[in-house]
């Protein structure tokens, strides 16, 4: 069988237009790195990861050990991720997500990329290495959000302003009459709940049809999360992580019909067996990228099916690769029964090849050819390093960015 | 890719020494039954499951229902066993189990059956599609029986009596002596308790090095359960199955340092929540025969991982498809730190062709072949199928069996 022969990290950066969330504003580039991992006889994997420098330190650390590794032994990858991070110590991956145990978060990308690089070599999708494909087109969400119309000194994106509901109703007829989602998720814990259940009330009367969520990052308190859910209750189909924490969740959860979902209090597997006694959470917004790459994620989506829990999905900022990984996941995966979230519309640039991965209807058909089924632009991917290498940004910092323009701004976490 | 042209089922019976249990003894012949699926570019896959006539029937509904299923196509798999199946009713296997939700049951074997296509195409172990071997050779402990010399009316078997102390120290030196075991389990229930105590101290003195179990399969009640761990403490590694249920297990458990090990009162996916819940099971016995084959089981070892179980495996009495479908997955579970159970020992028969499956050191070697890296004998297939129409059991019964002996004999079951 195949050995790893080398593994090649190229940090990229590409544009990212002034999304609003609860800890300030998206930068003006976000990050990613791709690695490439190579086989002794020619093949290339595929994966696709965080950037700060110390998870791109981690995953260097790790890249050093594997040549040698065969691409079938998944366990014995997790082993020498586990060895070499021995050290400890988080892996800030940037943004609002503070994962202890760097394991799962450094195994993520060579994981798939040996799961691409089997399915190249054996002539299969990689659905069909996770088990099949139970669906052939994988839903999404429309991801809204409250955005400036350009970044401060720049000209405004083809998105424009929202700021307030008449804006996010017309961000939403914009992205749904491009790609046809028939889910829409509002990112909230910018404004005033109030203000925010007034936009979230203006897409149902807009989008009488369109299934809807709104996800204001832990901005709210216990009891402004229960009044929010008691206004809001047969408006969403399910509220992602009103307030902080698992007993916070869990003092909501008990209070509601609405079911809770998050990507915040339940990130790691550590977290399952707390947030299951405490009853916390309904639906477990499931992320590939922390929860230690696509096997992993199927053991996470069945232990949601066995201990009763809905299976949703996670995104941050990112690009082809990750959403052919996405795609293959969700269309394997049972129980996800929800749409999935994605960032893929705000993005303008990308590594791969373009043809793949199109949106119709909202969904994405899984990629046929072997492996992942996305080829990298060697062209695209120079250009996205180069611009990594002159943006200055070496891990995401919503907060700080803000506070160029607001100096008084602090994150609005259970602020309300 | 190969799609399923046919399946072949054979049930067989093969010869099994009268070893005694809490619900009886064992029948001069033990069932399986045998699962060929052939592709239609001609390679045939092997499974391995029970044979109750009641059983049987349920798989020969889904195998009527299987041709043109994709061999990589597990979930579809799933689905056409949960559509054929949704009639619903219990899947009795004989025995101690009473499994009340079929689909996992009759889904093992084709599972098994599938993954051993999958390897023989793409020219890989079962381990490696599983993630890899963490360890090339599996142990396995020695399985004791109280038995009789030989069945009622038949000449005494290689084994002798054990009805005693003494009699199972002598059947233990006999079986480690043969296959080199480094743990021992001894099969209770059939004695008063103090009396298999006293065996089990006698086994430690005798094997000081050994690691040792008892399973009386639930013939005591949660006080004799608890006084009995008392008295085993720092002599037995875990306890299995002391007492009937849930709420039985975990009052147990409260009282106790030892461990409890369960294949009773979680024996499928619906039983993992309120163990939890109740803090019930400190080690599940995993069972690929009801888990609903080798992911499943996977995902079973995951969850024990994530809830901080312990992980050991189950047996029935079994043949070696199953033999080498258990040290594949067993091979690939990184926290399956327990020698596994195994009847192995006890037949004389089989329907594999010999050399692949040995015992060294109390550990079976990984095949390395192709799939599974077992093949069937027709003729003894043959033989023992014949024998199977030939021994008139069409469900095992143990207890109407002891019945003949002893016509006032009832299971033993919270006797103690
Ligand atoms: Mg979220
Ligand atoms: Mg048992």
């Amino acid at each position: 069988m195949s050995k790893i022969a080398r593994v090649e990290l190229t940090p990229v950066a590409f544009a990212d237009p002034p999304l609003l969330n609860v800890v300030g504003v998206h930068e003006p580039f976000a990050l990613r790195t791709i690695v490439q991992v190579w086989t002794d006889d020619g093949l290339v994997g595929l994966g696709e990861t965080y950037a700060a420098d110390d998870h791109l330190a981690r995953l260097r650390a790790v890249a050093d050990v594997l040549p040698g590794l065969d691409i079938f032994d998944v366990n014995g990858l997790r082993q020498r991720v586990s060895d070499v991070l021995t050290s400890g110590g988080g892996a800030q991956v940037g943004g609002m997500l503070n994962i202890q145990d760097p394991v799962d978060v450094v195994l993520s990308p060579y994981e798939v990329a040996l799961l691409d690089l089997q399915g190249k070599q054996l002539g299969l999708p990689v659905v069909d290495l996770l088990g099949g494909a139970v669906r052939d087109e994988v839903p999404f969400s429309a991801y809204l959000f409250y955005k400036w119309a350009g970044h401060p000194g720049g000209a405004p994106d083809a998105w424009g302003e929202a700021l307030d509901p008449d804006g996010i109703v017309r961000q939403a007829a914009k992205m749904i009459g491009e790609y046809g989602f028939t889910a829409i998720k509002l990112k909230g814990g910018v404004f005033p709940p109030a203000q925010e259940a007034e936009a979230v009330r203006a897409l149902a009367e807009a989008f009488p049809e369109h299934k809807l969520r709104i996800d204001p990052n832990c901005a709210w308190t216990v009891d402004t999360s229960v009044q929010v859910a008691r206004e809001l209750t047969g408006v969403l189909e399910y509220l992602e992580d009103p307030t902080p924490g698992i007993d916070g969740m869990a003092a909501v959860a008990r209070q509601t019909e609405i079911p809770l979902a998050t990507n915040m209090c339940v990130i790691a597997f550590a977290h399952l067996k707390p947030a299951v006694l405490a009853d916390a959470v309904q639906v477990v917004l499931s992320d590939h990228h922390y929860w230690g790459g696509l096997r992993r994620s199927q053991l996470l989506a069945g232990i949601c099916d066995t201990f009763g829990m809905g299976l949703s999905m996670h995104s941050n900022s990112h690009l082809g690769i990750s959403l052919a990984a996405m795609t293959h996941l969700a269309a394997a995966t049972p129980n996800l029964t929800y749409a999935c979230d994605t960032h893929y519309p705000w993005k303008t640039e990308d590594v791969i090849k373009p043809g793949v991965l199109a949106f119709e209807s909202g969904s994405v058909r899984v990629p046929g050819g072997p492996g992942l089924g996305v080829e990298l632009d060697a062209d695209a991917l120079g250009e996205l390093h180069e611009q990594y290498l002159a943006c200055g940004i070496r891990r995401r910092d919503d907060t700080t960015y803000m506070r160029t323009i607001d100096p008084e701004f602090s994150p609005n976490t259970a602020r309300w």
